[in-house]
């Protein structure tokens, strides 16, 4: 076994020093636009996994998708979906165009809204403010199921 | 102590290898809506940890403001401003309404201009370019202080 | 030599546990609106340092281009070009003026299409899905050649 093997191994044995936990979890999203609060769902991660102190990675690996950091249950979730109707909206001005109209303000949104999240751990908790979620945003009706992948980088 | 802790207190005592070093910082944005440059702040925190190579992150717990990394001081500061009276108008349209008018835009804000931003450091500065600044974006009147988080990551 | 150089050193020896690989590329753009998918560069850095386990995180250290996740080659890297058409038109309504009509729009660009992505990296490759690519977008028709840090951010 090689230096960098036995690091790797005897950094490894320690669980959150120098090792990315990193598993993927699917969400039902169903038909229609939705902004899906994932923050329960990170917690359980970070909780699963024991970490204290890091950064906590959130990625969809979809086209289609992507994460927003919101207050949710307080109309934010249907505002957003309407403000991206009137910035992208569903029409058939889309060059990518397949499936249900519109289709293709959904592959323009990842630049908008990224698919990636990152969010400071501290005393394994999310270093959230009061009134932030962390929420899946998706406009595509035609995907019914959606994945996304947790990362921890232990600091 | 076990294995974990006692790699944990070795590491720590390295200062920047394996401990994510992480500090809140509280500006005052006044009732008006602003580009609010942090960029010697931030360089003021990886000077007081020591950061040498690794991953600046920052991170404002707030759900109505976002960070940006742009030119200030020649325009794009109030373009911006400009901009997103366009996109997110202050006005009647958002369900969530409390305080000033057009309040829920500011909850909005955070899906296209993220509470996250990340940089990375080399020889303990921050690698940007020459016009670049680290910005905060708050277009809450109502909310007068902020809090920022800035976080290093040693690589 | 010190505690924390030992450290450092032993660390280093390692290769990808401990520390930050990182290296900058130029692309030329030309003297147009571009898309330019960057995953082949991405991933022969990913090669080059042996990335195992890990984050990726590329940075654009420009202050008038930003980087997005997108499906390439199917029409939907013009419907972004497109919408940003929309959304921040190439007119004078900019203050920060100079270069070609519009030019002002490419420093509120970084606002919306961030500088930075961030991507896990699992057995040595992007977890992307399957139409994701990693992209750069750059309005700025007066600048033909731009600069991408990658770095890797050993897990």
């Amino acid at each position: 076994m090689g230096r960098a093997a036995r690091w790797r191994d005897a950094l490894g044995a320690c669980g959150t020093i120098g090792v990315m936990e990193s598993r993927t979890t699917s969400f039902t999203t169903g038909g229609r636009e939705v902004v899906l609060d994932l923050t329960a769902d990170a917690a359980r991660f970070l909780a699963d996994v024991g970490a204290r102190e890091g950064l906590l990675h959130v990625f969809v690996p979809h086209a289609t998708a992507g994460l927003a950091i919101l207050e949710t249950g307080a109309g934010s979730d249907d505002d957003l979906l309407a403000a991206l109707g009137d910035l992208l909206p569903a029409d058939d001005r889309w060059r990518h165009r397949h499936g249900s109209r519109g289709h293709g303000r959904s592959h323009v949104l990842p630049a908008l809204v990224p698919p990636y999240a990152s969010i400071p751990v501290i005393d394994g908790a999310m270093a959230f403010g009061t009134w932030q979620s962390l929420c899946l945003v998706d406009l595509n009706v035609d995907n019914t199921v959606r994945d996304v992948r947790f990362s921890f980088l232990a600091g």
